[in-house]
């Protein structure tokens, strides 16, 4: 399948689409049409049958989507039917939390190693890991073919560490840092600036009390 | 001004334009010409000043723009020149994240309580919060003029609080429960699925090593 041309956008709403059909899967509903699912998901079903025309379309017309069906297949185009080995840089707070979360170890993402270059933190548990100074990352990336980097540490340290996750051999970066990498292009980023999150929201709802006022 | 009509993608934007901004105030720059911005930022210069015409335009054609004028002009769109009082719910290693990042309160945004219904942490302090029951919420927010709640708890529980948050008055919510949350249409809501954010990272790596292969 070549996917080359599939928009960022179309991307983006996959997840979302994968995590409604996990619910209708447990709880049990076995088919569904696009209306009902646009219902559900509050996106129109046109939208839902553009963004499934790009891999082909998984339905039939008049007759509904298997949910476990197009289910697993999502989970499959993204990638989700292959474990990722991945590291935190990073020990904080931020850092605990994503090594915590257990849903990411059932997607397949596979939390190997978390790093930080406070030596009062080295040795720490966090789950199944002990921290490790920043000093063994290299030598850890290649002995555990990892690949993706999970970056929770502040940013002025965060541009370096990237150009180095870069030489050791990472592909991709889940970037927390407060600043916008400079990494080759071959390198995929998933930035999460959580700072310009909280400033929309606070926009949106500033921009409703002026109405209101 | 009228906001009403300015999309959310433009939105989106503002903060990460806010963010440059602040960088090149603190180096010292005092002109910048949308070429320029555009260099850095890595969107195109027609895209800027598209986006700043929503705003009035902040500069003059062939003459750039006034970087700390143009930094505290979209900070007092963002809503940064007022104060927001905000809750987090749930004191896990999330939560306990967000309450200790300084920079939310360099921005006016205060966290004056977090809330958990966990007995073992109450009391426990995180930065100068103490961890209270749920059960104190409602007159917290009441007595505080609280306006926004960080929901992380797990998603089993954030529908059901988000009901309530609502009646009790919160105006905006920022959501890392990983569900959609059902609230009537004044009231904001901005999402940070981060499962979502990692299978996106992860489609985009294994899209990569296709293509490679």
């Amino acid at each position: 399948m070549d996917n080359k041309e599939i928009s960022q956008a179309v991307i983006a709403r996959l997840p979302r689409y994968f995590r409604y059909l996990g619910e209708l899967k447990n709880d049990g509903i076995e088919r569904i049409s696009s209306q009902e699912l646009s219902d559900i998901m509050k996106v129109t079903a046109s939208q839902i049958r553009q963004d499934f025309n790009n891999f082909g379309g998984f339905g039939q017309q008049g007759y509904g989507y298997k949910v476990e069906y197009l289910y697993e297949e999502i989970g499959r185009i993204l990638g989700l039917d292959k474990t990722h080995n991945l590291i935190i840089i990073g020990a904080g707070n931020l850092g605990q939390a994503l090594a915590n979360y257990i849903n990411f170890e059932r997607r397949g993402f596979l939390f190997l190693g978390i790093f930080d270059n406070n030596p009062k933190l080295y040795g720490m548990k966090t789950r199944n890991m002990e921290v490790r100074p920043i000093e063994e990352m290299e030598s850890f990336i290649k002995e555990n073919q990892i690949d993706i980097a999970v970056l929770t540490i502040p940013k002025s340290g965060a541009v370096g560490v990237a150009e180095r996750l870069v030489q050791w051999g990472i592909r991709g970066i889940w970037n927390f840092a407060h600043v916008d990498l400079n990494v080759p292009e071959s390198i995929q980023v998933e930035n999460v600036h959580l700072s310009d999150s909280l400033m929309k929201l606070i926009y949106n709802v500033n921009r409703v009390e002026d109405e209101e006022a």
